[in-house]
């Protein structure tokens, strides 16, 4: 095969040496010496030097002398790699609010900025409330919105990352129709991603959680609306149209549910459907004095018999509608996130228990410990992927060549 | 990376370059000469003559005159992959039939052997059968079983790859005891492969149908059982316990459905309740009255009312069970295979019909084509990908020098 030959100069060969010293230098994640760089890429001295010399030129690296060293012989360096030599913007966008997050090439959070959207009617002033929110954590972090490596950004509905817009996002009246990344692009620098909000936060739960690259692990998202971010093989599966994991418009009536606002699944145990159920069960007719599902979701945890059993009955209609998920991809892990989440360990041991009676296999369930950042995380996640395959890769070190 | 220059002495290069020009020989499918050979692998007469040359020797080509070139300047040549270099075998064993078939490395059936196994009670039976058939069918191709590459058998049940053994085997009782793998590796070559009936349908279906390798493609085995088959961006998805796919075990009820022989998905849609509600449609109380799932879908195919009303009723059911899949996976095809896959146009069309009312976005949805061989075929697939893997990679080649 020719290309084993092609492009193997020694230029190209530097520049691969340099992206394996670079490498392992992220990864020790501390100062480390040369004869560490030397054991970590299997390099000799004066490649592991002319590859540090390379990447220090470049702005990849800082060197400190090591002041833990003998003073005898020569004098002794450490390296690290320079994580604030660049930075990463990752924004989530929902009905209820922004938040915007900087961090640096560590994925270290450097500012974080959050505001209300819930008052903004239509998706325009939610698109200006966003940019707003994103420029304010820049300036909070110092940084220079044109000098961003790469941007993401999470948005609720069915993604087209094509055109770089929304296709469906019955949340956002008005958001679908607005060419999102063209908006941006002239005020921020880097590439401007934009992906489907659980999708995002099943991003960030692989990292959090630790999960194998190899595994198949199921983010459920719930909250007033439910959907699936689904990653196999470390990677998003995202469906022929972008749709994949759209749980909460599954339907298992008999005779088809008719289209809403909300999907079947969320209308019978998303928080409104919680807050519905208390209501009923304690015979409160007036919407005013409705509990909210968080009120309900506290109770239950505080032991409070009434609302333990509406979160039991609520916790076998989600059992219900998510065994099927569990039978079709035998997933290694289900994490549940969304503020629903909240309710925390009575709620995890009620949705096990119920899907014990349903399920093949018993399902590894976990609890979301990421809260409502979730999407944000997952959008620096993003973002700072396409830094490492953009600019860390071997490959694009050898193309710069 | 010290990896770039590793191993690329000139006997690797040879090894590479004449896994290119199999390649390409493979490739092109008929006989073809050597400056064809060139311009598909881009190597010089020289380079692409030696490989030829090692290729010839290890008895992968044959070379043959070209009878067509004109008799002035030196003889060319045509070259020809040896497609019969070495076979492979793929069999299907169910509690039904065993079904056995010899291909060659091009895939082409050289022989097909068939045996029922409806008679045999226990597992043991059953695997006597499926030697015995195995060894007709090597017979028939004049194949020595020990010199076969690859072999791969595909079964009901969730398989245990790694133990070469099956964990869960519901339709043939004692088949989960018996040490697959190690009860054929003595009596035939190559290296043995278990795998999922429905997985092997599915990758018989993607061979078939001529999916792209980034595309989600999910089959469906609809007969008295219903499994499913995903293919993933070209690969089989297993799940963690290799139980992905086992929908035949939804239940869609509000309270769980005890637990059987077959799933609560299969008892409401599969082969038997088609007969049984045929039978209750028409009155029928008598069991051995009752209509073969076979004649219900010949006469609703041929239009008969009363089967046409109940094939509805039946599509109906199944699209409330298989939507689910289509909003968790978003597919871009499904393929509807197994006995009741038999029906047609008309169940398509039903199928499509109810689909429509449930699933967010419309199914591409197709009938297999395969009939009751597609777990043979894709036997036969599995195998012949274990050969390209081991034998034909250029890493593969390069291996062995």
């Amino acid at each position: 095969m020719a290309t084993v030959s092609r492009g193997n100069g020694p230029h190209v060969l530097r520049q691969l040496n340099a992206a394996a010293v670079l490498d392992a230098l992220r990864k020790a994640g501390a100062p480390v010496r040369v004869a560490d760089l030397m054991a970590r890429t299997g390099l000799t001295r004066p490649t592991v030097t002319q590859a540090l010399s390379l990447l220090e030129t470049e702005g990849w690296t800082v060197a400190s002398p090591d002041e833990t060293a003998s003073r005898m012989g020569r004098p002794a360096q450490l390296v690290r790699f320079k994580a604030d030599a660049g930075h990463v913007l990752g924004v989530d966008v929902g009905p209820h609010k922004v938040l915007a997050i900087v961090a640096d090439l560590d994925g270290t959070v450097i500012a974080e900025q959050r505001a209300d959207t819930s008052a903004a009617t239509v998706g325009v002033e939610v698109m200006a409330i966003a940019k707003a929110t994103m420029l304010d954590a820049l300036h909070q972090a110092r940084v220079d919105p044109q000098k961003l490596f790469s941007v993401a950004l999470g948005t609720p509905g069915v993604v087209d990352a094509g055109r770089g817009t929304v296709l469906l996002a019955p949340s956002i009246p008005g958001w679908a129709s607005i060419p999102i990344v063209k908006e941006l692009s002239g005020q921020f620098g880097g590439p401007i991603f934009i992906e489907n909000d659980v999708n995002l936060a099943a991003l960030a739960e692989q990292s959090h959680q630790a999960v194998e690259s190899t595994d198949t692990m199921v983010l459920v998202q719930w909250g007033v609306r439910i959907g699936a971010g689904i990653m196999i093989g470390g990677r998003l599966h995202r469906g022929a149209a972008s749709a994949a994991g759209e749980v909460g418009f599954i339907d298992l009536a008999e005779t088809p549910t008719p289209a809403g606002n909300l999907g079947a699944f969320e209308r019978t145990v998303g928080s409104e459907a919680i807050a519905e159920l208390a209501a009923t069960r304690a015979g409160t007719t007036n919407r005013a004095d409705r509990p909210s599902a968080s009120a309900v979701l506290t109770a239950a945890a505080n032991g409070d018999p009434a609302a333990l059993e509406v979160l039991d009955e609520i916790a076998a209609r989600f059992a219900r509608g998510i065994a099927p998920m569990l039978m079709i991809l035998d997933p290694d892990l289900v994490v549940i996130g969304g503020a629903v989440a909240r309710g925390g360990p009575v709620l995890l041991d009620a949705v096990n228990r119920h899907l014990q009676a349903r399920a093949m296999l018993p399902a590894q369930l976990r609890l979301s410990e990421l809260g409502d950042r979730a999407v944000t995380l997952g959008a620096v996640r993003l973002a700072l992927n396409d830094v490492q395959e953009r600019l860390f890769a071997p490959e694009a070190f050898a193309n710069r060549a």
